[in-house]
């Protein structure tokens, strides 16, 4: 078979025509299913966007099926708590901010920002030991995003937040996403380091050629460079106004660099000798559900400004609608891969990309057990079968 | 920890500095969790509003899984039978009523009352031993409502029906409601016995501080007595009127009576030397779904009238529209519960007040296991597990 | 209870007086329940109306769970191909036609209309054994229906395709239908063959008293023979013309035919001497889904025009309305006979019309097991209970 192939184009010779109906066979992976693998908890996660969590105000976010209220107290800062009061389990983003404070709907019980109660309006004399409060996760607020420590706080000062310098400069100005997607998050690093899915897209960028130059992987990342050469077709104007800054055009010269760095990814397009990337995206994919079915896009586009005074503000809305368009096929795309999941049980998928064996090896490695308990206990809500922990 | 909480305002001191993010600790009951325990079958349930239930017509009616087909027949008699046809299953309830029989849709196959199959217009000779029926169940009309009794039908008779004497008193009006809430039939009754969840209604009450003056307790009830005082903020003008009636407001001198007596519940204000109370309220919470996780709440509310004629007449609208109002935050807050226990698949709930451990304790001890068979069933009907009754 | 039943008209007498409340007991079949029977896929299968499988355009067809991609080239041959990509299971039906090729619109893979790969773009040297490509299913067209053969592709050819020797005839015209219901199969069967269940369509055909002529069995069919006689009520204005070609009403000598031949049905009114049916239904029952509770309805209705030239042409608006209406009736009744069994989690029928059984014993003795691993399959998408193959 492999003589057969046309090393040209990708051309494969028929099969025999003595078997017109084969039933194919499957290359399976020794090892655990990357769809079952859960994300490493032990990172800053983006769970909101920042203006979105007013002053007073409680915000019910997600992290794999961890319920967390996030509510920014009278001083401006933010608060992040498991969503439920210690007594009756209530959403505590169903409740109300006092000062610092977070007061539960139901009963009024009070917790602290650290999610130790503070008040039980009528608690009687004879109880012995009330409930002490709820889990409070590490918060830091950066790049517009509130990002929080899902994992072993202890390990929150330690781990380092995302670096975005071009973020911060006056010469960049940058376009925020948030979108939830019903895929695992490992289809979305699939997707953006894969630029072979340009057929995908063809009615947005017209016919794209893309090079592989190279790649490097290690332990915790993958990366790859490619060139692309527009072949042919109409293109989106927005895709248009990108190239003429000098990305993902017809004209470009330049090499668009995509890299998986755990848990994130970036797509950059660094011109020669600049200090800091033309076109920057930074993304992040956090799950929103226990078994890490779908998840919540955080992504930060960072343009450089061209010279021409005002000329980027102009083009911001054809920019956001020609990404929005790319968005939603990559989309309708990564939701099939993960219905077919769904419906086949099992990850058949069947690679020939080395670079994306080598970025699902990373996703696998760097990924935790998705929380058996969790499962059961979503198969109990529906079965009934599960035994109440505390049942003797 | 207890000594450190002031008794005055249950305030709480905060937790050692050293432990920013506790993990909290559950107290468990050794028993069964409260929301897997099945209401009593053998009770006089109302399962439907009789002017809903019309001559010569079929109504779908539901106790906790069981579909039961009520019907009127030419007599004006209600008849309650198993809502299938035994010989496929269809719904009787899709029937047609022909004097006091009911006629199956498909095949018109009769039914008598009592669930014996009258006809099989084209029975053919053969057959030995034709199905004989369905269950019939032993049915009563009271206080505008359909009551059935789902449990042993040898019971029934001597079961009494629940007594309301203000109900057919001409001092009385009747407010009914009928109403399905997401949740198990238990955090209803802790819902209405603990009047610390005051809070929950501040819009529509203002500040009401509650007083617990004593509570009462047996095998089977849970009484509690509050004095109520308005301590500012804006009432609902319904909240008003029955204020003015001498119920639930500011200048109220009553005392609101609280009583879970199995399996149903009531709130009775009763005045001073008054034989019947001024206002109360009785209601049922009737488990629709076999798993109980939702409730059907039908509910009679029983006012006084006030010495100037049509007085009540005209605040009717402003009482309805008020209990509406409060109605709609209890059932906020206790589908919160529910929503809360089937993700977390058990019960957590953390209760520090004495009379609600005692009302789950009448519930848990007076409730019956939930049918296991239908429990399977359900999961069967969705995993396909199930081996058929009946297969070798 | 025999000597009891009034042999005339099917009615019972009354049960003992001393047990008011009956309990029903079942009697069942120590056999497999026959709604957890598979359609056998060695037969030929319709699987979508030709007209909607256009040229150069993708189509999503399904068989019993297994997704299937039908395309028509640019010669307008139809192939019928697994309906996933073998590269990341993306449905080849979201993807484009290319001559007699389909191209996946993720990653631009191509397939020949025999499943296998024809071209992998950007193919990389070092993969040795690429995959070979996706399932092909033998495919046919007739009578207006694509139709595929689901099962061993060996026996494709040996297997007869339906033979309806009216659809060419110049003397009729044909009606075709083409509905998803949501039961099994069976009860479709069931549901044309007992012609018992005219009390259904009451308000459509008036009372028709249907008369059982006789009927026959094999082991791969079930035929019955049945006089129909108007007794009275308002018919549809489509009945009536259908009974003025002689079919179906009250002045109407004709015999109706219904029969079962595995896995098809036929209902048909043949007037003496005639070479041809004057009325001939001829409908396939094909499974959607894996667990086969739904079914997709491919029917033809093959008139014979009357001798006034036109006529047909003019009552056919009317005679589609009136089988709209018959057939939205029975679809009420049958999957209202499917969700009684998925709540019931069995079958509990009680059948009393021997041809019922005789056709229940073919449906069941013809069928094959529901694929285990596929609802295991299911069952794991929702429990996550699946050990993946291929994890050593």
């Amino acid at each position: 078979m492999t003589e057969a192939q046309s090393a040209k184009d990708g051309a494969l010779t028929a099969g025999p025509a003595s078997d017109p109906y084969p039933v194919p066979e499957f290359r399976s992976e020794a090892v655990t299913d990357l769809r079952r693998t859960g994300i490493d908890p032990n990172f800053w996660y983006p769970v909101a966007v920042s203006r979105t969590v007013r002053k007073n105000k409680a915000f019910a976010a997600v992290f794999a099926g961890e319920r967390i209220v996030l509510y920014r107290g009278a001083s401006g800062t933010v608060y992040a708590l498991e969503d439920r009061c210690a007594h009756r389990q209530v959403p505590l983003s169903m409740g109300v901010v006092e000062g610092e404070a977070l007061r539960c709907c139901y009963h009024a019980w009070a917790y602290r920002g650290n999610g130790h109660i503070s008040q039980i309006p009528y608690l009687p004399k004879g109880v012995a030991r009330p409930p002490r409060g709820v889990r409070a996760y590490p918060v830091r607020e950066a790049y517009g995003l509130v990002f929080v420590f899902p994992g072993d706080p202890g390990k929150a000062a330690t781990t380092p937040m995302p670096e975005l310098p071009e973020f911060h400069s006056a010469r960049h100005r940058t376009m925020t996403f948030s979108r939830t997607v019903n895929c695992h998050y490992s289809f979305m690093h699939e997707n953006l380091l894969d630029m072979n899915h340009q057929f995908l897209h063809r009615g947005v960028l017209g016919r794209i050629q893309p090079k592989l130059l190279g790649s490097e992987s290690g332990p915790r990342f993958v990366e790859a460079r490619y060139l692309f050469t527009h072949t042919g077709g109409k293109k989106d104007p927005g895709a248009g106004l990108l190239a003429a800054e000098g990305i993902g055009g017809s004209s470009s010269p330049d090499v668009v660099t995509v890299r998986t760095d755990y848990p994130y990814q970036t797509l950059q397009v660094v011109p020669e000798k600049a200090d800091l990337p033309a076109f920057s995206l930074w993304v992040a994919y956090v799950p929103e559900d226990t078994e890490q079915r779908t998840n919540h896009v955080y992504g930060l586009l960072m343009i450089e400004k061209p010279p021409v005074p005002g000329a980027l503000r102009l083009a911001w809305p054809f920019i956001r609608r020609f990404t929005e368009r790319v968005f939603a096929e990559d989309r309708m795309a990564v939701e099939a891969e993960q219905r077919a999941w769904d419906e086949q049980g099992e990850d058949w998928n069947q690679e020939v990309f080395p670079l994306i064996l080598d970025v699902r090896d990373v996703l696998r490695t760097n990924g935790v057990p998705i929380r058996p308990e969790s499962a059961l206990c979503g198969a109990a809500a529906l079965c009934g079968t599960k035994t109440p922990a505390g049942t003797a």
